[in-house]
């Protein structure tokens, strides 16, 4: 039986190419939202799930980490980087000049701004719940209407890319975790992730914490302090390093850190994505 | 002349709110977006402006963090938090089991997922820019609507809360950041916003860093390392930190990371908002 992998749908989004990126062969299972997709491991409905983390413009990436963070148990197994790409899609013959209305999320309206200010002055901006919903919208606008999604998008559902690369700034890019019941065996190219809080906040409590790593010449990749739930001004902090957590000094490492913080939580080890660039 | 301070508009946000919270007597300018809510205040439209920084509904925050990093010269002179309120609201006499259509910025239909599943699981769901914008949009519905939105927007379009308080997680808040011309005088309660990357990401640069502030007893307010727009894998670093730059021991920690860090910028001093708890 192929693997199930749960995504964040609808088909044409970028998390649908994450998936395919991750692992084409597998069963493509598209869930309505971020908590769903999560969920669907934890049912048994899927057997891993891909999310994003990182500079999405379709989930609110905050709320994955919070999710990984408070409310589940699922392990980190991989991770991917997927181009954003933004194109002008339009149906048919429809012509720049024509384009009385442009559909998409949010998000992409903010990253194309300039484009649109230049190119459709007049246009009216209608919010859609993702790009690939954005295509849908389009063909059910009642004047001639564009969509800003992917050229995944443009293929899936047959439509045009009236302009391809619209975005203000190029180069943007989405990184996605995998997500299952167990993280990924040691590859001698990992990354290992981890979340943690402290009683007190004294001055220093982090500091102290990071020579942990730093005093094993450990490389930190990120660092992100969440506010914690509970309050606005008390903080979890999350951390991947470089190494993974069956490696002798990251285990020394994390026991450190461990017993320094109030909750530690080991999200997971996996192989770093060829196209993260951390050297 | 009274004070221009410029928001995100439209009326009805929490970003006007913030504005009111901050200075309800200055004259309130709504902008479109962030970039021009920030711009404002560099072209003499607005004398200050009001962003939203950290877990906002409305303004897509990490936009706010990467425009004071790379595009802004702007300071940090106040910080505000303000209670985000997710309200079920309609019009005239409309009764929850006529509501065929609810209207809302993407992120609350996240926020309001479990009570939208368990009293309106047949409702069409529709994206709107904004809170505020939710409002407009559910009158010029075909069919009978709701929309996501502030006890605010609810005040000032004249709407109706048919329900009040229907996020699944209470307590959520926004933290707003005031921006002007010129950061904060010494209050003695202050916090300190800066950011800086490194040339190298040599293990320990960033723990080393961190003992600039711990060696004088600096606590450390937050930490977020931010991707850098060249490439997925560099990062900058923000800190909040207690004190005012104009403090002793302050202006030689920051001289200190200033004097190991490539980019290093100083975002403002300014007064601890009251209900932003660190202690």
């Amino acid at each position: 039986m192929a693997k199930r992998l749960a995504y964040l749908g609808p088909r044409g989004t970028y998390s649908e190419q994450a998936a395919i990126d991750h692992d084409r062969e597998a069963e493509h299972v598209a869930c309505t939202t971020i908590p769903a997709v999560v969920e669907s491991v934890g049912k048994g409905l899927a057997d891993q799930a891909v999310v994003p983390i990182e500079n999405s413009l379709e989930g609110a990436v905050t709320f994955t980490l919070d999710l990984l963070i408070h409310h589940s148990d699922l392990k980190i197994s991989g991770e991917l980087v997927v181009p954003i790409d933004c194109n002008l899609l339009v149906d048919g013959d429809t012509k720049m000049e024509d384009i009385k209305a442009v559909y998409s999320h949010p998000q992409p309206f903010g990253q194309c701004r300039v484009y649109l200010m230049n190119n459709l002055p007049e246009a009216e901006h209608v919010a859609s719940f993702s790009t690939a919903g954005a295509v849908e919208d389009m063909r059910n606008s009642t004047v001639p209407a564009a969509a800003i999604s992917s050229a995944r998008a443009a293929e899936i559902f047959s439509a045009r890319i009236l302009d391809p690369n619209i975005e203000d700034v190029p180069n943007n890019q989405t990184r996605f975790v995998v997500l299952g019941e167990e993280d990924h065996v040691r590859t001698g190219r990992d990354k290992t992730s981890f979340c943690f809080d402290f009683e007190s906040d004294a001055p220093g409590t982090l500091y102290e914490t990071l020579g942990e790593l730093a005093k094993r010449g450990i490389n930190l990749v990120k660092i992100e302090s969440r506010p914690d739930r509970r309050s606005l001004g008390r903080y979890v902090f999350l951390i991947d390093l470089e190494g993974h957590r069956d490696d002798e000094h990251v285990q020394a490492a994390l026991e450190g850190v461990r017993s320094r913080s109030s909750m530690f939580k080991i999200l997971g080890s996996y192989p770093m994505a060829a196209n993260s660039s951390s050297e």
